[in-house]
């Protein structure tokens, strides 16, 4: 049994400092790096880069809304041209600091409102990995775990990484269940735990109303910030470490 | 006898237009585009990357100072680690959109106040110089002819473009008159196109004093703005032509 | 019979060049100035506001969403909150540059997508409007005419202005008809100076589908770039005055 | 015996958290808030006039260098001609939000570079004293004591506020010690102390070299950022008044 944690790094911006890059690295297998679109600059970027390749952590591009003072997190009604574009640069750009240290970039998960719109949006996800493709189609494609971007993803020819959260109720459909909705965000330590277990062990989860269904999981996304996040990382790690489970990135 | 003829382009922002673009590509051999920080965006650079692509001109990418109000003119007194990282980002920018089309990227030339800083600055050529290299060693260096940033480029084994100017007069140790000096921009054409034959034919430049000193000429830099560029563009192209001159990139 | 003929200025930004406002000026009772976040700098800002006090046009803000790339023409999911600062914000930037020339700022008017979420959306419309109001509560409020932002504004005992235009069909719930529907933007020049006629002497306006319904029509929107602007500018201007209609701007 | 202690605040930008506001608060008399340009935004703006009005602090625009990046501190070749747009800008941006919450906007201070290059050069400060005076000329000036800046501001009629560092070495010119000098940076509580004492109550400072000069000393500067931050303001504010000092801004 296999797993992949992937976490959001580099995206702290100037004299702004967030997250805690070098303690997730620590725990985690994958990073996904911010390209300066929603977060990051270029030192960020590249400091991200070395932190992962010292940590033999394996290194993603996480493109995002060019919306820095949003944080890449508010809706913007991108055209799918606009999409394939802004995904192509913040790719290379990151691409360059990536190959600049001798490594090499092995996949692509896009960032916040991006990742939200493409997951229900099978044209706006068609430009996306498309984007991903033309550049470079050895990428691994990150998204949530059966939506339109992974169907986009895989129709495409792109190798696909399903991605579960730790800390998000999931509904019947295998979508997430919105922010607003009661239960939608797991505060629960032991909760998150043993959706993490499931998930990665039985490839299931129990659903927010109770019921119980299929989800592969092939990566765990885990948080960099807020007061537990290391904490979290670790225990999901160790936790996963002793029921046997190899973590691992895709290569 | 040969000479490159390059030209700055994909200058455009958003819903704002600048440069011929289309027309400048019939008549130059290299062409530089903009990466987004002084001017162009995503969906800029690959129209001219597609347009220079089908015109069979060689692709450079023209990193600038991060000032788009500014157009990358005005100096900022950028750290050489600023520097270093910026050029990076901006290449591999570029690069990304060259690739998914198929392209090759072949040079590099910064723009604007970067490209006068590194004229007279070997640290801060370094920095630059030392980008282009860890992205990619095959890259050719355009920088002002005789400059700071040719020589750090020569010292780290990048493959150099002495790059001369038709509109502007030279000092006698070789570096352009500024241009707040009488003389320093040359309105006349025939006087532009005079100083574009004598140094690709004999490598020599008459300067502002009278005096005549030798300069390398290896690529002539057109200007793409301005009612007139166009057409001096044609004019020098075919001049040169006629004197058996071969136009043709650096490749 | 009066009407107030408005038009959005100052749209450039740094080297980048966009619309006619010095033959513009000649025509139009109310300028609507760019604010710095879709369009516009602040040297193009004080231009449009000396521009404005040279021709006795009356000065608004214009201000739209944070978004240069997209012309403030995108839509960004912004929350009321995000909206009230941006707006506050904006007028004031504006309204120094007015002062500190010794004009007064008579409007508001949002742009692009801020206008059209506006025109819809209740809720953001009272963010926008409470904005305006604490700021200076006698500032003139533009909107669609008949719209959700007009109608906030009423509520909170702003002065509204309601605004028609000379180029678009209307739909039968006095609504614009959207861009994609046949029909949607008039391009014929009589279909437009005849819409303008009816809006202005008999506050009706013929829609889309042939039926006639009431349209309040304060103040009629010019555009200021394309080709003919400056010319349909100038017709509508001279068949109003000719059908002895009043221009005069709100102060 | 009255000093005004002064600090920069509002630097917090969308997501990234800078500063302790809400504590400095307790302990400074004015408050310098960032405008958008190197720091701040217009929800951080408002957040910071809200606290200021709360706490009873006075309060001032605190325009920078359009460079988000570099957090305002690095040089930008800035002409009069922008930096007089730029400051009128920021100065309206924040004072629509004081205005909007029933304060009065009382003073301007530039920030980072743009009060450094002014420092030094009169033509710049002129521009920048030229933009604050058409705005409000009863708005008061800070400068660094005795410089370019706070000369062009009495030449012109504004009130000025000579402002004094407590961790900063100065010269025997009077002005402060390069940061790369040995001894720029004060770094020792007591001696920071014993400097803000000198100032404050003999008007005088103990230069970098051992000598003593006369310097005015209207604001005290204290940081809000860094570890001891907070710490520092307290002693400084409390020792000042231990002595008799009365705190209190300029109105």
């Amino acid at each position: 049994m296999e797993v992949d944690l992937n976490c959001d790094l580099g995206e702290s911006f100037g004299v702004y400092k967030l997250g805690n890059d070098q303690e997730m690295m620590k725990y985690i297998t994958s990073a996904n790096i911010a390209c300066g679109f929603h977060a990051g600059d270029p030192i960020t970027m590249r400091e991200a880069v070395l932190l992962s390749l010292t940590n033999g952590v394996s290194i993603g591009a996480h493109p995002g809304l060019a919306d820095l003072r949003g944080f890449g997190r508010r809706n913007i009604q991108i055209s799918p041209k606009d999409a394939y574009h802004d995904v192509i640069y913040q790719i290379g750009a990151l691409d360059a600091f990536v190959k600049s240290e001798g490594g090499v970039l092995r996949h692509v998960k896009p960032h916040g409102a991006l990742y939200n719109l493409c997951a229900e949006d099978a044209t706006l996800s068609e430009a996306v990995v498309e984007a991903v493709y033309r550049v470079n189609p050895d990428l691994y494609l990150y998204g949530l775990s059966g939506s339109k971007l992974i169907e986009a993803g895989r129709k495409l020819g792109l190798k696909t990484v399903n991605e579960v959260f730790a800390d998000r109720a999931y509904l019947e459909n295998g979508t997430l269940a919105p922010r607003h909705m009661e239960g939608a965000v797991i505060s629960d330590e032991n909760t998150s735990i043993h959706q993490v277990l499931q998930l990665v062990l039985e490839k299931r989860v129990k659903t927010i109303t109770g019921s119980e269904i299929p989800l592969q999981a092939d990566s765990i996304c885990l948080h960099g910030d807020g007061n537990k996040a290391v904490e979290m990382a670790k225990i999901i790690s160790s936790t996963l470490k002793n029921k046997g489970v190899i973590l691992k990135p895709f290569l």
